[in-house]
């Protein structure tokens, strides 16, 4: 367990670990009842969040809403009924957004509509067709070296329809107008690292801000699909965002307990990648960067050109990175109660080196006389005269030109630690915080277009 | 044969070997009718280029233009009248710029005059006393060990007299008034890497410009004789130069296989620097990288203070690193037909990769969807949502504040093939160019005395 | 001895360890008749120094001046009435700021009041109490084991009373106000590096300066009690120092031979660090390079925030990373006169770097004609053309971007020789010095509060 996890995060873990085999069975998909259930499922868990649908149709961009996709049925049987291949049994052996099909035919006919890999013999691959109109079957190697010649009897019974993308959000007010933006989705069907654990974890952080006494950020929470939903959200609330976000963070594969990843923003030292490599490496937790290159979620929206919003993302296995991504052996097994609450802790941290991230200044010129003050040993000791504390370096480098982090890092300690002995020295009098200015997130912001 | 030299190249590199051997035998020094033969013969091949006359006396910022010399025989006889050093042999016999003499001496008298090289038996230094009057002989160690006592007859018929410098320039006009400067120099008698490959290479460059039937830039090319020439160039068009120019480099030493070598600018990181440095490292070059400290032609007065253009210089083996440097020895057999062409196709990358260096921008937020547009698979498969192209890439980091080179350089990519799919992406109406600010070449120019 | 002590430089060494041996025996302390015998005995060697008297009570910032304190006798006897720790045999016995005691007492009684280092059994250790009312006895841990079982006779005959904290400065004027500070201490007792070897070195720089004919810089020299001392100074001078220091140095621990140390500014890249940085790599020696946060001198008020001074200290042995340091072992068999000598001559280096550290630019475009001024061989041979000499490097790089310490390395050179190539290159009309902005000293200077 990584150094800060307390025993109360054992609770959340597996209170988060129980939220995710319930909604593991729910049928997600892009859009449709199985992402309004998910997303009713979470706003009990965080009060105030609301659900918000945009008709099927609607530009976004470069983009349109999609219809809805209504599964029904979809199953490959053999030549005396018996169903072969069964997306009742598992949800990926569909193909997402496949059209209908009703057909008896041949192995022959069969075979360029089945996906397989051919070197995880029990794994069946999630495959998705959103903006092309076709059908497919996902099957394990195993199911499908079994298949025999046919004929099959081969039903896809689906609907596209008119009908919205659903996403939920939630702004909780803080002491400014500043935001702290967290993002995940649910649009994955059958899967677990990627992606339930970032909706259980923003869903656990939601309830943990909305609980807090005093904040000193406004948190903007946000659930929808992958891509779609955060460009239709982008299209909604672009000039807001972009003159409000100080930093945002993508919250997924945050399950296992493998790995620690941080896929950094295009720029890779705004505030929210400066408080999530602080906050990792002052834990000592052996990570991997990423460069922006090796993007995949909707930090692709949320970085591009002309929203350059400061985004980065804490991972645990990093999509692409485990065997099992994208199929159906990314399942429950992967995902750890303890990798949960490690996450959850590490955010949790993260956002309360945020909220303390203020930018000091010492109160007078030349060192206050401690001893006095019963903050220092007052005998000059051998070696007193040389070592110096957390506190004497805090005061000796707030110059008003860094901010905690900065400062934090400045002086080799941790920002969190940091932060308890600043507000001991702003209750002596010795220290205080020069007002932030606005939109700290871009040392270099570039005007809207 | 570096990747990118292309078969018509081979063409190319035969046609410039061909010209290099017609020149060689050419008596070209500061100043004089060697010069203008070669002069006269390069403007043969880029249809336009001019040739100026400066008058002797003319001042140049410190310097005078030299009276013209004008050598009509030098040779050392011995008692029975045979030549044994006879500047009809070899040019470099005679030190450049010798006054006139025609004496009996002994070999005692005659030996302050001799210059040899005694680690390198066969091989005549080229020496040249351009601003002090005096005279000498240049040979081989194992000449001057066969020398004999003497008496000799020493004879230089020379003349010191009114004349010009010449040199030849070339104005191609493109879509943009901003320049690229391209120079050589035609003051090396009987020497082939130092000095016929530059002027050849750039005659091949000033032929295929002239033929280009779109130039974004404004292209200048110079001939002229070393020093001097650039001094006297500097002191007529400085202010032009100065407010125009964006990169421009010498051309010298580039007719050899044995090496690469990057002169760089004193800043080191003008436009000339950075696309010399990226084509190089892009086409996998085994180069070495020499500090301005190191430099040696005419970059010492282009980047000079209060002239300070962004000049660098592209090599071969560069002047002072190969044995045979400024000797009889760095002949037509250590130049060859290949190892010119791919100097004339580096730098004709470069011109290229300059030419598309525009700095882009992406016309709107958010991923564009390539699937509808038929860049980009529409199926979600395991492997696609991760894996990015050169497509995704330039789009979700061309945010307006890169050029070309600095963007194929931040996605890890030539700049050569980013500039192809640039074009398909502003073809696709979905990236644009921003308008290109004036001097480009230094971001901290200084300003003009 | 490092390379650039001259043979005079001995003398020096010699003169200042006789120094360090009278003043060695006088009882410093933080305020007091010891100081004002060190600081008179000071104004003997640096004409003009002046002593200044602040009397106790006095606000300093956070500080209050604090009583002087009278030391008439201490010691412990045992039962015959013997001497057996005695002030008058090491003056460390007493605990510095020790209240009075005259009381008979056992072993038992003692023990808390007595101080040893146990794994140094023959050092007795260096301590105060200045702004706690208690009392001690300092000891070898020899000593201690051979106390005794009691009963003692153990007496301090201490006052403290109304009084007056001692200093002594003197500004020694130059063409600019703007200064270079030099400041030392002189409230430790009884020890030799740290710290006597301060204010030795410290009045020798200042009769050389004060004799030096000609100075473009003003001096600002400082002999005080540490912390205190700076922390007064700084209250009654802090806007002046603020707008007019462009370098200072704390001088201590600069006597022995064992190492050489530079404790940087808190921003490092100050002027004061820059020089010091480049005198002692230009000399060759072998020093370790300490971060601000190992600070432990004057240092700490005078790079403390609003007071911000770029001041930079190089040592020899730093106070704390030397087996003696602080106890009665830092005695005057660890000084030595070469190494006061040594100390002496980088700091002389420094101050000439200093006052030829002018921004150059050169006075025309292009190289100058070195051979016509006879500055350069006017023979074109095989070397000449690309070796470049000192002095043509710096006409290359003299672009009125950078001042001699920058210019010297950026062409691969020592300030010190460059200073004499760059006067000989004014002396002929080639290069020019630009007028100094004033304030070199930070380039990120704040405004004070």
């Amino acid at each position: 367990m990584v150094d800060g996890t307390v025993s109360s995060d054992v609770a959340i873990g597996r209170e988060m670990y129980g939220w995710a085999r319930e909604l593991f069975p729910v049928r997600r998909s892009l859009t449709g009842e199985g992402v309004r259930d998910t997303l009713r499922y979470l706003a009990r868990i965080v009060p105030g969040l609301t659900m918000h649908e945009v008709p099927s149709g609607t530009s976004a961009f470069d983009w349109t809403v999609p219809d809805e996709w209504v599964l029904r049925d979809a199953f490959i049987a053999d030549g005396e009924g018996n169903r072969i291949v069964d997306v009742n049994r598992n949800i990926l052996h569909v193909v997402g957004y496949s059209k209908s099909v009703d057909a008896v035919m041949t192995r022959a006919e069969l075979e360029p509509h089945l996906h397989c890999i051919p070197d995880m013999p029990d794994a069946i691959p999630y495959i998705t067709k959103y903006y092309e109109l076709g059908w497919g079957f996902c099957l394990a190697q195993r199911q499908r070296d079994a298949l025999g010649e046919g004929p099959f009897h081969v039903v896809i019974d689906s609907v596209h329809s008119k009908g919205s993308l659903s996403y939920a959000d939630i702004v909780l007010p803080g002491r400014e107008t500043r935001e702290i933006m967290l993002a995940s989705y649910v649009c994955h069907p059958g899967m677990a690292n990627n992606e339930l654990s970032g909706p259980v974890v923003l869903a656990a952080l939601g309830r943990w801000l909305s609980a807090r006494q005093d904040r000193r950020f406004t948190y903007r929470l946000l659930f929808g699909p992958e891509t779609i939903g955060a460009i239709v959200y982008l299209s909604k609330h672009l000039e807001q965002l972009r003159s409000s976000v100080d930093a945002g963070f993508v919250l997924t594969c945050v399950g296992d307990q493998r790995a620690w990843s941080l896929l950094q923003s295009p720029r890779a030292d705004t505030l929210a990648d400066r408080v999530a490599k602080h906050v990792l490496v002052a834990r000592g937790v052996d990570f991997k960067t990423y460069d922006f290159l090796e993007r995949g979620s909707d930090e692709r929206q949320y970085c591009s050109p002309h929203v350059d919003l400061p985004v980065c993302s804490v991972m645990r296995s990093k999509y692409g990175t485990y065997p099992e991504y994208h199929t159906s052996l990314d399942d429950l097994s992967l995902v750890t109660a303890a990798g949960l609450a490690e996450s959850f802790s590490v955010y949790r941290e993260m956002i309360e080196v945020l909220e303390a991230n203020e930018t000091y200044i010492a109160t007078q010129p030349c060192e206050p006389q401690l001893g006095r003050r019963g903050l220092y040993p007052g005998t000059g000791t051998r070696s007193s005269s040389f070592s110096v504390s957390t506190l004497a370096d805090l005061l000796a480098f707030a110059d008003g030109s860094r901010d905690l982090i900065a400062l934090a890092e400045r002086i080799g300690r941790s920002a969190i630690d940091c932060a308890k002995t600043a507000a001991d020295l702003v209750a002596a009098g010795l220290l205080d915080s020069v007002p932030s200015s606005t939109g700290t997130g871009h040392s270099q912001r570039k005007e809207p277009i």
